[in-house]
């Protein structure tokens, strides 16, 4: 109701909601009120068969969902001694003192089930109010997330009329118009299929219903490849890194990089993949021209003659940092990212990337200008994306 | 409701009623459908003076929600020839087709006002239906913010009885709990103080109203400042990399970064600042230990006697990169990321930070085990922080 936070859990569990092939079909907020989130649990009970709250379950005496609802639908409030006990322990488990607070926590309305919560105090609880089975959460996501993986999702599973099945294609080297026009028309018998664009990346989300969705979906999937394919660099929660990660691990290949405009964006994604030891060998930023020549072995003639953003520099850093760092390939981007820097010939978003191996070099210019953040993390998917056609 | 989207609208909107003093006391969400929404106005109106509608204003059919609310109040929609000919203009500008359906974009349930969209066709409207006052916006966040602050800011503060006045203060260096003992009992005036944690920083947020708000939360900034001044790096918009940016910039010091475990990552978050090239020479990121020794020049002997992640390690390779970048100040970060390559002596977490001067060195070591990326996040935090220290 402040603003300082934004509600993401109610998003997250309409996903998993849809996906068991249940409707969403209202939901809403309230302060920390006892008639407000009465009043708010009588009317999503008028509205529905199962009802989520989150948030309130708490030690502090703010905290009261729980007390609210109960109240809401003229229930006692239940002292259950086994959730005492759990609270206990763990807080003996982490070592710290448990707080007479918290036996609050271990008061639910009655007809109620504690649902566990193995990374925080307060459980989550299964309890009938009214017509609706109702489902009470922490607000905590981490705590909601376990509760509802483990507690939650299995019951949903179990009610799911015809469950949905949902899978992300994620793309990039098009703008998404082109994705929408380039599959325009194809069929894709059951499966519906949307565009989100998650910038740079887009994604296509393919959904079906049914016995068969896994299969429509599969099939969908090879029709939209055969048309797309080449953009289509990972599925679901696969990032552009992690799929080049893999390509290079299969190689048994090193990669170093020397990035300029880039400023260390490209290897802080690399970097983020576990394991990144085992095919990276690092690399330089060459924010400054004296490193360029220095560290990465561009020729000052070349700087002299080119520029720092030219075909010229980025090759002559790609084998550059190729050679000084021992590795089987390396890549290189130069560029103006802005707002300031950029001339007639060499405007804001100017940028050259190569990429170089044993006796052969590559290379892409283009320019693109946006925001100095958008421009870095675009310039890195280009990157990415110009290393892993090269692996494949 | 499908899950696919994360609203932030509400957040945004609630934050912006609060600063002029209005409570924010409910807020609900429905699917596209001309009852449900009607359902919802009809709703929001029953509690409260102003309401707040986003989403459904756009130009194809399933953009119902002017269409639903003014069947709700039993009015009619009315055509505006001057919303009409703004929507024309804003193709032509953009040298895009206008069609059809834009056409219905033009009309407004009767006795409403348009509210002017720059950035895109649909405009905002302001209508009275029932006892509230109705706003009606985009839902593409870009355009709601911008008719919010050029058409309803306005409204909304010559409403305000007391407007409400907030500072962020941003502080990395303690955790949560300890902010909050430190400060215990301090004696803050009407000022409100409370906490929030984005990860790997602890916000301080201060909100006063009246006509002495500003001047308020000034007296117990100080008073705060006192207490716990050294680990407050910035206010409001300003991150970590912005203030060390400004120190290095009157300093008139150039840097140089070696980092190993954070991966580019200090890098990255120091490029983000516009004119980094003014103040940051470059760096490496010395993945491989062949790097370290090419490269940053550390002693092969160093990294046998005491292994790539050491006091010793650290400081020659913040010796070396400040020497071989040709700066003044060098930065350099190893440790293990994990999930693998923890050891009994050197568990996953484990790091060494070091910073070299002219003639001089400092180091500070600590183990923090976390995920990866958080890992990452959290030391690139304790190594600008370390900057910041030395530069003050």
């Amino acid at each position: 109701m402040s603003g300082n936070v934004v509600d993401t859990n109610s998003a997250w569990i309409a996903d998993k909601c849809w996906m068991f092939g249940h409707k969403v079909v209202w939901h809403g907020g309230v302060g920390d009120y006892l008639e407000e989130i009465g009043d708010a649990c009588r009317l999503a009970a008028s509205r529905a068969d199962v009802v989520f709250v989150t948030g309130g379950l708490g030690a502090t005496l703010d905290d009261i969902t729980l007390e609210a609802a109960a109240k809401a639908f003229k229930k006692q409030m239940v002292f259950h001694e086994d959730i005492w006990r759990d609270i206990q322990t763990f807080f003996r488990k982490f070592g710290r003192e448990c707080s007479g607070n918290n036996k609050r926590q271990a008061y639910i309305p009655e007809g109620g089930k504690p649902l566990t919560n193995r990374v925080g105090t307060a459980p989550g609880v299964q309890v009938k109010l009214g017509h609706a089975i109702f489902f009470f959460l922490p607000g905590v996501p981490r705590e909601l997330y376990q509760i509802f993986r483990d507690s939650i999702m299995p019951w949903l599973k179990g009610r799911a009329e015809a469950a949905y099945e949902q899978k992300f294609l994620r793309c990039f080297g098009l703008p998404e118009a082109s994705y929408d026009e380039k599959l325009k028309g194809l069929d894709l018998g059951p499966v519906r299929m949307s565009f989100r664009v998650t910038f740079p990346e887009v994604k296509i989300k393919l959904v079906a219903r049914g016995k068969t969705a896994l299969q429509d979906i599969k099939r969908a999937e090879e029709k939209i490849r055969k048309k797309i394919g080449r953009y289509i660099f990972g599925a679901d929660d696969e990032t552009l890194e992690m799929a080049v990660a893999e390509l290079l691990k299969s190689s048994g290949l090193k990669l170093a990089l020397a990035e300029s405009c880039t400023g260390g964006h490209i290897s802080n994604l690399l970097t983020n993949v576990p394991g990144a030891s085992e095919w990276f060998r690092g690399g330089v930023v060459s924010y400054s021209n004296d490193l360029k020549t220095g560290i990465v072995g561009v020729r000052p003639a070349t700087l002299k003659k080119h520029g720092a953003v030219s075909k010229a520099c980025a090759e002559e850093m790609a084998k550059g940092i190729r050679k000084v760092a021992l590795a089987d390939i390396g890549l290189a981007v130069t560029g103006i990212a802005g707002p300031t820097g950029g001339t007639k010939e060499k405007p804001v978003g100017t940028v050259h990337i190569a990429l170089a191996t044993k006796g052969k070099t590559g290379h892409i210019t283009f320019s693109q200008e946006r925001g100095r953040i958008a421009f870095k993390q675009f310039v890195a998917y280009e990157a990415l994306s110009l290393l892993r056609r090269h692996l494949t």
